[in-house]
């Protein structure tokens, strides 16, 4: 990282590539905030690197303002988003790098390098369970995807894109069926754009048509990443999972869930008590700056919901796949 | 009618009211095709219309020549959407009508007074039906519908939104969940013009929070229209209908059709046969005229959805509310 943290802002593409260069966390409050960067892996890397940038302009030497302060940094991070563990994983190791007894200026060195290996740790998780998932996507296989779970996501591999783009790389014949994901389009503007640079053959369609593909038989599973996961495996995941998961079940089709161990939240025990993230309205009313309700309209904007795990055939991991019950097997 | 057809241009909305007004059949041709006026009883008036306008313009008065003339306006507008019933079965009356043994001006005004009789039946039947569709709404309930159904889709009182503005005006006090209907937001657009209108309290939600608003509760009843009904009840209607219907299954909810027996096919014996129309994908690639996905991606688009007969609760029609065995109960 140096002292700057460069981003590139996802809420432009496809239209253009633009990027933030940073020395200052207030700018990863807000680029988190207004999902300039989203996908919870990618989140707790950048809330990582916010940490360690308000780290950096402490000027005391003081121990205990010193902390203080970093205190105030940790708390505008988390409030970014609610919804994420990697957010909250990440904060909390580097904090605890934080936490050694030594001076301020080694402290702060420690801060950086937990940032860097958390950066390091991400990446490669997503890059070891993509492996993993790859192996459930059989030749021949057209896989149903919602929301952006790759590169941009996760700063690595990708998650539930990650699974898809390694078993493309072996030579598997298969097809992407992405969601567009409305209110704000990371399938139609961020998948598609990923799949489109990997080469892989895809079709884009709304979230209204996952369904009706299912029950004809063009889809063969369905592949998302995750938010959050309970210990007993219910998922938080972008809004719209829950409702492919049940008619992934209705049509006998697995549905599974890929995410890096740093997702899981085992202080939680069912997914009843994942704090779901309500976001501005205006989303809903308006697709980017364009109004396509009338004037007056209340929309409501949940961002993500909770799949019960009796929905969720597979949670593919970094350490391998867990199946049910997944009350024993996570731990 | 007179000799012109005055239609309100429904993809203007709600940002605009523009009315097309034309004496020309081509005009009612490229308006259905063009979704300028939708909804599957709208389009059976504006289909008679259309075989109205185009039979008197027709100057012969050689009876063989007349229905030579007739039957190629009649094709122009069959071609038009396929998967509507009350398209085809509007355009059936208006032949029946024209083939009785009088004078071709005789048969131009029998052809006229069909046009208008199909009109003034086809709204009466959309009344009756909300008369009845509202007794299966209770006071308190909040009610999820989808795509367009009101006056807009209808000329009359309107199908599943009939239903519920019949409840609301029976001072039951009921709250709408609106989906926004990607592709083409009718939901977004039309719905929530005429609730607003209606001053019925709603919120506007995309199409992947229905299944999570149903999982949380905060759904009574989902209630949408149909664009063709089978011999056996199964039901196509707007893309998204089916994966509404599962949820509401999943949830233990009533699912409920909402239809004029002008909707109903008994050719058909199950909704197999029923013909779902493929839209440009440029309706998936972009929101009106906004591009949302990068160049060069390919989109589907199918603009309808079968809904099998085990998941409806109920089929409301202007005759009264019809249960399951559907193929006996139809009948």
């Amino acid at each position: 990282m140096g002292n700057k943290v460069k981003i590139l802002d996802q809420t432009r593409l496809p239209q253009a590539e633009v990027y933030l260069e940073t020395d200052g966390y207030e700018t990863v409050v807000s680029a988190i905030r207004e999902m300039r960067v989203r996908g919870a892996p990618a989140i707790g890397v950048l809330g990582a690197y916010g940490l360690a940038l308000g780290a950096l302009k402490i000027q005391t030497q003081n121990h205990r303002m010193f902390h203080s302060e970093l205190e105030k940094v940790r708390q505008a991070l988390a409030a970014t988003r609610p919804t994420a563990r990697n957010l909250f994983g990440a904060l909390d190791r580097v904090m605890q790098a934080a936490a050694a007894d030594k001076t301020v200026e080694e402290i702060k060195a420690a801060i950086v390098a937990a940032a860097v290996q958390i950066h390091h740790d991400e990446a490669d998780a997503t890059c070891k369970l993509s492996e993993f998932g790859s192996e459930l996507i059989k030749d021949g296989f057209t896989i149903l995807t919602h929301c952006n779970t790759g590169t941009l996501a996760t700063t690595g591999c990708g998650t539930a894109l990650g699974c898809i783009k390694r078993a493309f790389e072996q030579g598997k014949k298969i097809k992407v069926m992405a969601t567009e994901t409305r209110p704000l389009l990371q399938g139609a503007r961020l998948t598609a754009w990923e799949l489109k640079q990997a080469g892989i053959p895809f079709n884009l369609i709304t979230d209204s048509m996952a369904g009706y593909f299912m029950h004809l038989g063009r889809v063969n599973c369905v592949i998302t990443g995750a938010d959050r996961i309970a210990a007993n495996g219910d998922t938080a995941n972008k809004i719209g999972t829950y409702s492919l998961a049940v008619l992934a079940h209705e049509n006998s089709l697995p549905f599974y869930i890929a995410a890096p161990t740093s997702t899981i939240d085992l202080s939680l025990k069912t997914g009843d008590s994942i704090p779901i993230e309500e976001r501005d309205p205006e989303e809903v009313t308006h697709i980017q700056t364009m109004r396509i309700a009338p004037e007056g309209v209340s929309a409501l904007n949940p961002s993500f919901d909770v799949t019960p795990n009796r929905y969720i055939s597979a949670i593919i991991t970094e350490r391998g796949i867990v199946r049910a019950p997944y009350d024993a097997n996570l731990k």
